[in-house]
């Protein structure tokens, strides 16, 4: 797309192919789980912008409330983007629906619980209750990790479609800890005990000591829509125990979504 | 500021005054509350947007994953937003740092418990937990209300600054129920006694059925930052009852965000 202001600001450095829309954009995505509050000269670096652009483009986003500036100079995500970002239907929406059942599981567990839908190859945490006195988890709400290396993610891969499940096998597979799995044959049989057992376990992949155990959320008329996992400590993991909880959890949150089993 | 597109792409109709950035940011300001998923026409019609404009914007922010289009073509806000939005130090970050006390207020009494902040003159929810006998309330995550109508708003306005109290008492007062409070007079009344016992009653100002009991929540170097609040039947409600446990519960969040008593 043609880069509308280049030629009335350009000078004399190379033109920037992007159009200001997507600059805009790009200044919004400087900001992520790292990088939460971030000076005029971060966002322009992180942006790939000049500083009188990104000072432009900071001041329409701050004017409009998608950023907010404090008395150091400092930019975060501002709470107008926040509220127009809650009508996203997979972030706050399914959030408020799958929330009763959240609360239910952590009640009958008191262990961290999660609630995540996929995005590409990974999957995006909508929600975490957490235990005060539960494992420590890598998980923060917004955060993204692999589909392979997840409770959340596995559950929802063993349901995914196949071409799905082909592009992640055929790719290498991230390691996060000793325990990752990375061969395509033993994630395959993983993924085929969890449609059988209808949870998936994903044994200390992503840190040393926490075991999550997980299942799949369906919306109205059968369609994918996220996983629920509960995250314990290694040492006290039973997840067959916990398969049953986790399941109930999955199946009220896909009931509240309109889901009916056959 | 100048719009960099029109020369080229204006044609005979009237220049649009606006930015590139602030027509995606009207764009995106299409969607609300009451207009979660709209068809291309609408985006165009609601951010007074040529449809071919509207089209360029529109496929920007969803290559971005700021929206999301369906099969049949409407459009919703996208996941990558809420990812990015999810970073609002008023919005996830403080519903994290509160959820635990929200969740303890909840085990305590079964009502509906609402967290908000001040944007301007009115609240913004940032979180709800609804008890399923609980009380019907008209407060959804990312909702705003007046300042003056709600628990949560008395409770924020009584520890407000003297200039914004002085500019909500002195423009006209929105009723939503005969019960509303719209005399000056009334309201500063109930802002001292908010402030002497140190939690906000509204009755049945939103809704002719509900009482709201609502305390401030401050963060480190005493600032006020949101307020807390249980919501209850009108015929059941016993303020003087709920009033110390929210006050408990805003008193816990403060702390976890850094608080300390004199």
């Amino acid at each position: 797309m043609a880069t509308a202001d280049q030629g009335r600001r350009g000078g004399p450095a190379a033109p920037d192919p992007r159009s200001a829309a997507d600059r805009l954009l790009d200044v919004l995505g400087a900001f992520d789980q790292d990088n939460q509050a971030l000076t005029l000269t971060a966002v322009a670096r992180r942006a790939g912008l000049r500083l009188t652009t990104a000072h432009r483009l900071v001041g329409t986003l701050t004017r409009w409330g998608a950023l907010e500036r404090d008395q150091a100079g400092v930019y975060r995500i501002g709470l107008r983007l926040w509220e127009t970002a809650a009508l996203a239907p997979r972030g706050v929406v399914l959030r408020q629906a799958a929330m009763p059942y959240l609360e239910d599981l952590y009640e009958a567990t008191h262990e961290n619980v999660h609630l995540a839908v996929r995005d590409g190859t990974d999957v995006v945490y909508i929600e975490r209750i957490s235990g005060r006195s539960a494992v420590g988890v890598r998980s923060q709400v917004g955060a993204r990790w692999p589909l392979h290396a997840t409770g959340v993610g596995l559950a929802l891969l063993a349901h995914a479609e196949a071409d799905l499940q082909e592009q992640v096998l055929g790719a290498p597979l991230a390691a996060f800890t000793p325990y990752t799995v990375t061969d395509p044959a033993r994630l395959r049989r993983l993924l085929a005990e969890a449609r059988r057992t209808g949870y998936a376990v994903s044994d200390r992949q992503i840190t040393d000591d926490a075991v999550s155990v997980a299942a799949a959320v369906f919306g109205a008329g059968g369609a994918l829509v996220a996983a629920v996992s509960v995250v314990v400590h290694a040492e006290d993991a039973h997840p067959r125990q916990l398969g049953p909880a986790v399941r109930v959890a999955a199946r009220g949150i896909s009931r509240a979504l309109g889901w009916q089993p056959r």
